[in-house]
């Protein structure tokens, strides 16, 4: 295995932990977006969201809500974005890890995503919807 | 309540449903920043991620992956970003929810946020490993 997060959760490679239990292990992310930027790595190796299975994905969210509120007691941040990147654009290291990132004023971070697709039909959504459905059966 | 994910959930609001459990409800986004921008809704009325509990972060996340692999299939994106706001400066509805946001091409969404800090001493990173601990006892 040559994965970076595998060889952090063995205690290969050194990390800041802030907060590890059976199923994971959560780390300042060595790329700061922000002060508090918190990595949470699944130690099973997995190598995204796509390959999750759903006690997996449960094990591996349970602790987030409990890092989330430190992060908030710790830095008093005005809001925090959890981001999980998988594949293409932004996914470099394949083990699953979602980032808490903590929000600042003016801190830089862009996260723009809203209705870039200005207004959808109706016969357009129920097409959206209807191919997936269809993938989930 | 004057929820409007409530009204989702309990049907007085209709919605493009694509997937529900027990405990959450999967629909399509009425802003789609892409096409297949789904909204995962925890069922049961809870503020944000902060007030989440292990149990109740662990049900909603459950069905994510399944429902990521569904999109895949569905539209064949290039990726696909997880995204929760959790107050400022994007959480405009007050009932935990999540993104699936799948990515193409030049699709508009905006999301950086890798190493805005420029490089973090180890003294720094220390300091901030010492407050998330802290918080978390």
């Amino acid at each position: 295995m040559d994965c970076v997060f595998c060889k952090i959760v063995n205690g290969e490679i050194p990390s800041y932990k802030v907060y590890e239990d059976e199923n994971v292990l959560a780390i300042l992310d060595i790329s700061q977006a922000t002060p508090g930027h918190t990595l949470v790595l699944a130690k099973k190796h997995v190598k995204n969201l796509y390959d999750m299975d759903e006690k997996s994905a449960a094990q591996t969210f349970a602790c987030v809500p409990k890092i989330a509120q430190a992060i908030k007691k710790a830095f008093n941040p005005i809001g925090l974005n959890v981001l999980i990147n998988t594949d293409k654009p932004l996914q470099t290291v394949y083990h699953f890890h979602l980032h808490l990132i903590p929000r600042y004023p003016c801190d830089g971070v862009e996260i723009d995503f809203i209705n870039n697709m200005g207004n959808t039909s109706k016969e357009k959504f129920a097409e959206t919807q209807k191919k997936i459905i269809d993938a989930l059966k």
